[in-house]
């Protein structure tokens, strides 16, 4: 009969990939473990698509029991975006329960060591990874993104965030050794000795604050970073998109108690319409950390409020391309095209102001004005969109009804160069599905600015009409400095733009992407190699993932004696 | 006719040294470059003690021009506590065009890279090391200590902690390679290929506010890791604890601008009696890192209103030491009766709570009773403290009025073990020079808990009576819970005992010493091996120096282009 693998067995199962990731955040250069074709699953104990779907269909309906103290109700109510009610309950938990049988598992995963929890951290990765197929149901049908979106950045994607998330927490931790025989000599006298052990100890329990749009690949990086620096992890998630980390925390609970540990040390906290538990978690004493994607006002909420937790927050910003000049004006409209499509520009880092010089640019097809650009946009838009099953396979559909009501007012900001198309999907016929709106402003009317100064979450972008290169440059800045990014994009043949545009990214901390005409796309980041925002302007406190996204989750305490 | 130093000659001059403190940080054994002997100064560039002293008179009475722009007064009123009128005035700032001013260098300072900024860095304290013995009379008349001190803890301490900073600073930001090519497989279509590059990029203006006890110190972490991450830094020293900072900031601006970088990345920002410019300061938009060493209410205000700033504190605590059992109470004795002396207990590591049971301790010497371990302890600090001459070269002077004032209001809270005696310094009459009190409080009383759960900074101790062990390890959690710590210290014998105690600072974060009775002192914290504080106890929001403590002063920015 076969025994539950112990932490020492995982260590040997895991070591490794945790060797080729941390080489991987040495060299980012491209690598991951998790397949990104749906037919590279169905082997070696993975779910395929056909037994992924059942699985899913199995849960619809059915209450997720997690075995978690302190449940004194079920809670739940998720409709799909395609229209579907998932019917799925979850524990609601009394906290005053819950939080301190959380606590009681600490110190045991805490002197299992660093190696020990990336093991067992790997193991809750590679379980999650078997499932892949499941969880891109379960990801589809909460933040609304068309299959293969869902499956990649809601599974493969999401899973290298955690395993890059899990390196950097490993790497951090070892880089002070656990002992240490310290020798002062004092000239003639006997030198002083002392032997010193060092361990990484947790800040406490850390909460997750789950998003609607990409529930686990935002989601991963802060529960992984905490819970391999020792620290217990309660799960918030959004209320439209419980069911892929209520996934997420059972499978983490089952490997935590196989491999020997409390499995309190994840769980999960659904709560009921209108309950707004996150507040009520964030200043509880016993939270230290917290992870955080959503609006701006909620963060800056969890920033002022929660003084006793480590806040790592993902908040808006205004994503700008400069359009400058070009030697592949097809590749750039056919690329940007698809950046304004790709999930109804319901991600972070979809740009949203397109920043052209009124006069025009130049490309490679000659001299091209700004109604032109704007034109042949629009129209490159519309051929990408132009077959519906094609549409609906890239924009999936609106998550909710505020991003629905955006896209509808954004067409009274200015002139329409492109509108909005109703499409409908057939599978699945409850889905509000919406080709992107683009809007002609004028960069020097006050009255535009009010419009493309503020993030338009969704699919609406605005073709802005500068004075000039170096006006696009200085509209840049300002709006990196007072709104944030997540992403910069810029189209330029010209060395001195080029330099212009890169100093202000590397001055106000943009993440900034030249010329993309192919098929990498300036809303997409890989995981080991891209850093997602900057932490250092206002649209992130923190990058995912970089060692200042996990160093502070954790502290060095130190026991020392005399030799 | 030699010319300057150029960054990259500079580098290759402390390549060696980096080496080493690469290697010290890694496997925190003991290491330092800096002499702590006053004789081994005097060759190589290096003042003796006589060029020393003749080089601290030269500046008495002086102007200390550095040469900053924005310089609209000149200001300073330090008095020695050894009773000297320094007479030196500094440069006051108009911060609206200093600030904009230490921005101006940032680019070239920025691009210059980790590597040579590490090298200016370490140039700045091989000169700082040259003036040791110039340093050691600075520190000397600003904060009370006594020379030998203050030469060791202002000197060759205070740079070991600088160059620690470098070191972790260094290290960080190499992790992202300068450059990686991605290349990401597409099955039978071509590969992705994307040139990525990786830029450190400052937060902005980081800002040091000193302290008055330590100003090298403790100022000397933060100023090296913000500078060595690309920030310009400017020193705001406190205002009886100027010339330390003002001669480092001299020498720094002098090595900045021999290596071709704008001097003004680092600078001085003194002030008028009473004009309280860290709050100004603090807020400016400008200023992205603050380093503080201080008060608690000082240290709260910051964290609370300086959101636009990383914050790094270092503020007041309660640090215990449990004395339960000794196999060598002489030794306890004499290292206690050290710790408490020292500096006349102005350290923010000096033990105030000595947890002792009621019912006494056994040791080598058989069992105490609490009166006796306190009398004994009593009696070993007045053995060492007998003599006058070794009292003041111990016990430093009073600092400020404030703690002479606690000092003589302690012998008001309870049974004055030890009274606290007056002693004259003959070459230096007008210091305040007092030793130590030992008030004995019954840890069940809540009248005496206001006493002992608050930090009454200087040469005050409670040895205070608990019912046993277990409440000692309970009052020891609570304490720093509550208070924070800085230090833990533990005397027993009993393997049950230490794990309660090791359990308790491993669960609050607090760093411990067992048993200490030699030549190492529970208030003594040894660069490249010993943390100073954790960062995760209310006592301070970071450790000098870790990796978080260096992470989050600069951000990684990226720049992609198709390959």
């Amino acid at each position: 009969m076969a025994a539950e693998p112990t932490a020492q067995e995982l260590i040997a199962k895991h070591r490794p990939t945790l060797g080729q990731a941390l080489e991987a955040i040495r060299t980012r250069a491209y690598w991951s473990p998790h397949p990104e074709h749906p037919k590279a699953y169905g082997e070696n104990g993975s779910l395929d698509a056909a037994a992924g779907k059942a699985a899913f269909d199995a849960l619809l309906g059915t209450r997720l029991d997690l075995g978690q103290p302190g449940t004194d109700d079920w809670v739940g109510g998720e409709v799909s975006p395609y229209g579907i009610e998932l019917g799925v309950t979850y524990p609601h938990a009394d906290v005053d329960v819950l939080l301190p049988a959380m606590k009681a598992g600490q110190p045991a995963w805490r002197d299992a060591g660093p190696e020990a929890r990336a093991a067992v951290c790997l193991e809750i990765l590679k379980r999650i990874s078997d499932r892949t197929h499941e969880f891109a149901h379960a990801v589809m049908h909460t933040s609304g993104q068309a299959f293969m979106m869902a499956f990649q950045a809601g599974g493969p994607h999401a899973q290298d965030r955690g395993l890059e998330a899990v390196a950097y927490a490993y790497a951090e931790q070892i880089r002070t050794p656990e002992e240490a025989e310290w020798t002062k000599p004092q000239g003639k006298r006997d030198p002083l000795k002392l032997t010193k052990r060092f361990t990484a100890v947790p800040r406490g329990i850390a909460l997750v604050i789950g998003c609607n749009t990409f529930p686990t690949w935002n989601g991963y990086p802060g529960l992984f970073a905490s819970l391999a620096t020792g620290n217990a992890v309660l799960v918030k998630p959004h209320p439209r998109a419980v069911l892929p980390l209520a996934l997420t925390v059972k499978i983490a609970r089952e490997v935590l108690a196989e491999a020997g540990f409390d499995p309190n040390l994840v769980a999960l906290a659904a709560e009921r319409p209108g309950e707004g538990i996150a507040k009520t978690l964030a200043v509880r004493p016993e939270i230290r950390i917290i992870d955080y994607t959503g609006s701006t006002a909620f963060g800056d909420w969890l920033e002022t409020h929660a003084r006793q937790a480590q806040v790592y927050t993902e908040k808006a910003g205004v994503n700008t391309v400069v359009v400058e000049s070009t030697d592949d004006y097809r590749g750039m409209l056919s690329n940007l095209a698809f950046s304004l499509s790709l999930y109804s520009g319901q991600m972070c880092t979809t740009p949203q102001n397109l920043l052209i010089p009124r006069d025009g640019i130049t490309t490679d097809q000659g001299p091209k004005s700004f109604d032109e650009v704007v034109a042949d946009l629009a129209g490159a838009v519309d051929g990408l969109l132009g077959d519906d099953a094609r549409a609906c396979a890239l924009l999936g559909a609106i998550v909710n009804p505020d991003v629905k009501a955006r896209l509808e007012a954004a067409a009274g900001l200015g002139e329409v160069a492109l509108a909005s198309r109703e499409i409908t999907n057939p599978e699945f016929p409850g889905a509000v599905v919406r080709t992107p709106v683009i809007v002609k402003l004028d960069g020097a009317k006050p009255d535009a600015e009010a419009a493309y100064m503020s993030e338009c979450f969704g699919p609406v972008s605005f073709a802005v009409a500068v004075d000039s290169a170096s006006d696009a440059v200085e509209l840049l800045r300002r709006t990196v400095r007072e709104k944030g990014a997540m992403t910069v994009g810029a189209y330029t043949t010209s060395p001195d733009v080029a330099r212009a545009v890169e100093e202000v990214c590397l001055e106000e901390a943009a993440q900034l992407s030249f010329n993309l005409t192919g098929g990498v796309y300036v809303n997409q980041t890989a995981a080991f190699s891209d850093f997602h925002g900057s932490g250092g302007n206002p649209a992130a406190n923190a990058a995912l993932v970089d060692a200042a996204f996990v160093a502070n989750r954790f502290r060095v305490v130190e026991v020392r004696r005399e030799a």
